[in-house]
């Protein structure tokens, strides 16, 4: 029997939160798991790292037992000391999440989820981040099976240097989901409104609220694939130049005659 | 006399920090200037958005006249925040600086100053962000003159939906400028340490340190660029998607058997 591959898994939603104990669950057959996740919720972090402030960290159980360890940071700091001080070897694979919540269109960049398997990427392992769109009553199952049969395949196929998987399941019964897609980030505007308050000793603070302008409904961009019952898989990298634009660029002034 | 141009201005050190000072006192005399910063210092915290917290805005005075807001949040939520709920007009572009350090290479995924000009090119307003590539006794004037060369092009140009300019200043007198470059994201990579400690209570804590293997020279890389005394100038934008990925993705299994 082959070897199982050694997994760093990761989230943003904390070490205690349902998606990751089902992700790990789903994966404890075929693979061996180090769980290495935020202490707390990370939600919309982003591509944080902690560089002014120690990380600590805490070994965390489950059922009394060793379960993975809990970091006082982000979940890219989490790969970062997995990778580096804490597993003491390299993993086969990092996998992100199962997020409580989609993280597609503009939310691929403010999500820590995503973040997490960026970090695998630029480790140069073979990485993916999977989100479950939905806030409530979530059923992490069809996810979780989804990331065993999508685990195989990427370990066995590889992907490009620099290059991970963002996946996204849509929260419906398996006998809904039509397929899977392959999809390019949505680039839908949010509208954001700010929710201005007083609080109890007279003060201003403001809430972020935002709604979606014109959502895409294509079945090749990620949020017009999952809110048709597809899973959507897009291929992300961390590459942000706008190669097509480099050119362009050279003609001007301020480049050209200075 | 055309009317000046109305500026929201943020970074991520701060609205105390001298750079952001230098950047205001730079574009004063071309542009109408509206500050909206993080109250305190948020670097290395990435495109972090608030929504589990409310924000806090406080007015900030300089020399005991108005400068501008203090946000208790990210440089990210600065920019949302001053574009719907602060400014009461659309700025007419979003310039985020100056930073103190270099925001090259992979650092671009890490940098709040990078995450605010970012939201400016969300909003669809014209945004660079400008670094200055040292944490020592920064002089920020040549970059100043930079970038109040480099607004009134970006202005007249305008630049596709989605891109912003990612510009780092080498940190030598002006004399050693030797121009500026047209360049792509480094992608060299790290390699970490973190420094394992224990404080006066036994408890252990890690500081992250990291080192670049292998630098990348050449001049149409940022890193390469500013190393050799030019102004790097990057095209950047948000779409993470790595496009020519996808026809081969379309192949895999558990995209074309499901």
């Amino acid at each position: 029997m082959p070897k199982k591959p050694f997994l760093l898994l990761v989230n943003d939603d904390g070490i205690a939160a349902p998606g990751l104990h089902a992700l790990h669950d789903a994966l404890a057959e075929i693979a061996e798991i180090a769980v290495v996740a935020p202490a707390s919720e990370m939600s919309a972090v982003g591509h944080a790292i902690t560089i002014s402030d120690p990380l600590r960290v805490a070994e965390f159980r489950r059922e009394g037992a060793f379960f993975g360890y809990a970091v006082r940071g982000t979940p890219a700091d989490c790969v970062k000391i997995g990778y580096w001080a804490l597993l003491g070897r390299r993993p086969d694979a990092v996998v992100s999440g199962i997020n409580l919540g989609g993280n597609t269109g503009i939310n691929t960049i403010y999500s820590g989820t995503v973040s997490a398997a960026t970090e695998g990427a630029i480790l140069g392992v073979p990485s993916f981040a999977i989100s479950l769109n939905t806030y409530r009553n979530p059923d992490f199952s069809f996810a979780g099976r989804f990331a065993r049969k999508l685990l195989p395949e990427l370990l066995e196929r590889g992907l490009p240097p620099g290059v991970f998987l963002n996946v996204n399941v849509p929260a419906v019964p398996e006998s809904e989901i039509r397929g899977v897609a392959v999809t390019r980030q949505g680039m839908a505007i949010y509208r954001e409104e700010f929710d201005k308050r007083t609080d109890p000793h007279g003060r201003t603070y403001y809430w972020l609220t935002g709604q979606k302008v014109r959502p895409e409904t294509e079945l090749d961009v990620d949020d017009g694939a999952v809110t048709g019952n597809w899973v959507a898989v897009t291929p992300v990298h961390y590459d942000l130049t706008r190669y097509d634009f480099l050119e362009t660029l050279k003609d001007w002034s301020i480049v050209s005659s200075m």
